[in-house]
């Protein structure tokens, strides 16, 4: 068996500066600029969890909050919350520093799932993950909910099956 | 009162060549460049519905499917799927198709949804929408138990309150 | 021999926003960024026709009308027009709108030829094409008198040669 | 009246190194980006000769000789052939050199013409050019010629009207 | 007076995946773009130093060790060692980990100079610096050194007149 | 032995417009930007000087000057200055030129050290090289110094045994 690990050995931190090109007409971060840069810090999660190459499997919900200016600093935090078999889902924050005063505000959160593949893209076992801290603790109890509820959208399971979600709507 | 329009109307197309840098080590299309190319296209297809700058809102569900290889043509669709008072729902098709054979394949399908904003970046009326296909109704009328879903994991809807999504578990 | 199509077979559609790196000081979308557009559908459509790799073979009299602005969308359709032996002559159109307005302008058009090629970069046969409409029908007519211009301005065909093109001197 | 130059006084220089991301599926540089380098070399020639903004007006033929590989290196070079009015004719020439061998072979030539505009886009007068050497007094003659045709391709001269093109087949 | 801060303080992070773009024809990554990297990060560094816009002033002798290959996950921390009047100089460090073995090693070091620079571009004070740990005194203390040495090679300070360096050699 | 070469062999020029995204919120061609330019047209006058790929060893003492802004044409000059068994030394210089006046200033000059290598990597001897012009000669010569300067802060090399450059601190 594959020797367990704690999320915080997977975490991965990357500083942009939003350049004219990653904005919209209002001087703003476009979305999609931003997915694609919490795709990357979330795969090197991955891969600093399980050591193999990994893809995106899912994205789950997504918000966007206040708009991110041109010439801001951003920074984005990723942390593997939880392994299941040859999949792993990890938390995406994204912070944005005001130059001036240096103040730092959380602007974004999201969750990403990824698969860890070999060489010919086959599936394969990632190592187990033992949450360590509240927040860590928090999330992993949290990822089967989220994974019930993928499997339901991408009509994998049928919601009646889903134990763990439907208890959040008969509490 | 702002007139309605159909879904079609505001139905948009891109079609994209998979290159060098849009790959992993594996050679397949990397996921965070498939999200970007997709709120490209979707935000499209909002501004065509509401005549208005649009910012993606949320990302809700995104199943990846088979990889997507080097030198690939990629064409992507999106449709608005339901119009609420100041944002908008959008479906996102994505196709590979074979050089050699022609053959198409729908390997991604997501849902973004984008809320039109004015100048200033403050939240504006967008039109109603009147599905008019089978599909197009479906998708109608999934989009309100879609928004309750987001709404909670946002923490910004009690679970109990979300009659639509409720009913769906308790079947 | 090879199976003819319709130039609708090849029929293609891209969508691009214009950001601020494909813009010129003017804030005007810059002359080689859509002629790079236009090469990319051009050969999507060229590789639709004839299931093969496409290479660029020339570029036909290309004119720029009015300015594209900062943040337009732009959309561009390409279609096959004749087929010649191992080359094909595809047209490219390119329409841009208002986000407010949602009016269209068609501001550009294009000829370019491609040359199919195998594995190692030889020249290879293409399925001959049957034009349909009217206006296809006039294009397919045209492009023997732009394939002599062509060839006239490479120095491959001398003047007096070009049957089709003097006739129109001559009228 | 505007003071005259020579074509060398705007002659410019370019070198790129031939980048994945720049080549199809053959490795080979695509013509859509060698037609966007030429078009920026070009600009930079016509504004050395005008002390202007310009824009792209047309692109004239463009014949693509033989493959350029990835990690080539390119060296564009550009001089203005002619000016009329408010617009210039450019030449293009695009050489590729051996890194082994250090032999270079021109393997692309091409044509554009270019606007000088003022700060609101406006087309303004350019400096006539006196050509000096014997291969600039050639192109500059045949720039009426090749004028006469782009505007006969783009709809705004009438073929008989063309009295310098028809000499050409009637000879 | 400007209140002084400790080197960690500006500490910053950032972490890349070697795409192919950024790499030769050997498959590794080009010093061009590993330069702009390390130029990014350490005005980031400079900026949560100051509070403040920062320019490159400088860059001071940087090595490139061992290569870094296609798809390596790259980092690169950045971190204030002294502020001057108006300048700051600036420690990166640049680290590759393999994927399988998670085995990290440091592939380069560089130290680059940065001025404050207020809206105009006018330079401005900077708060001063106080080291804490053993490297970070020693850095300081070299840092004097440095400057001479810059100032030097500028033609800013005559070799005689550089007490700190002279020392050095006289030794 | 390989035949000597002179430095005007290697000479080397680029022309880059300086687009949005290379400049920062001042609307200035950020430094990180300018040191990749420099790097590539550095990379390919080694490459002609010694006929083989080439990979960047160091970085020596490279100063910014004066601002340059979005929009202007910025040209880069490079040649080999002085060749060593396997490495080449190089001076890039930077102009900009002013559209309106056609004035050109340069505001940048940076010296790059290069290895020439085989398939493998490997280092791989470099042709000699016979410096022609004053200032060739004068470049030829700082280069050893300029080399033990480097070695030194390298910690390759102890400042006692670095003859050439102990000479300037004494005089």
């Amino acid at each position: 068996m594959l020797k367990g690990k704690t999320p915080s050995e997977s975490s991965s931190e990357s500083t942009e500066i939003v350049l004219p090109n990653d904005t919209n007409t209002l001087g703003n971060l476009m979305g999609g600029r931003l997915l694609h840069w919490m795709d990357i810090i979330a795969a090197v999660a991955c891969q600093r969890h399980c050591g193999r190459i990994v893809v995106t499997a899912s994205v789950n919900n997504v918000s966007f909050g206040q708009p991110i200016k041109l010439g801001n600093v951003v920074t984005l935090y990723s942390k593997v919350s939880r392994a299941f078999t040859t999949s792993m889902e990890v938390f995406i924050e994204v912070w944005v520093e005001d130059t001036f005063s240096g103040e730092k505000v959380k602007c974004n959160e999201a969750i990403y799932t990824f698969v860890a593949v070999d060489q010919m893209g086959n599936p394969i076992y990632v190592p187990p993950i033992t949450p360590v801290t509240e927040s860590e603790i928090a999330r992993f109890d949290g990822a089967l909910r989220r994974r019930q509820l993928s499997l339901i959208l991408a009509g994998k399971m049928k919601p009646e099956e889903a134990t763990e979600l439907k208890a959040l709507f008969m509490a």
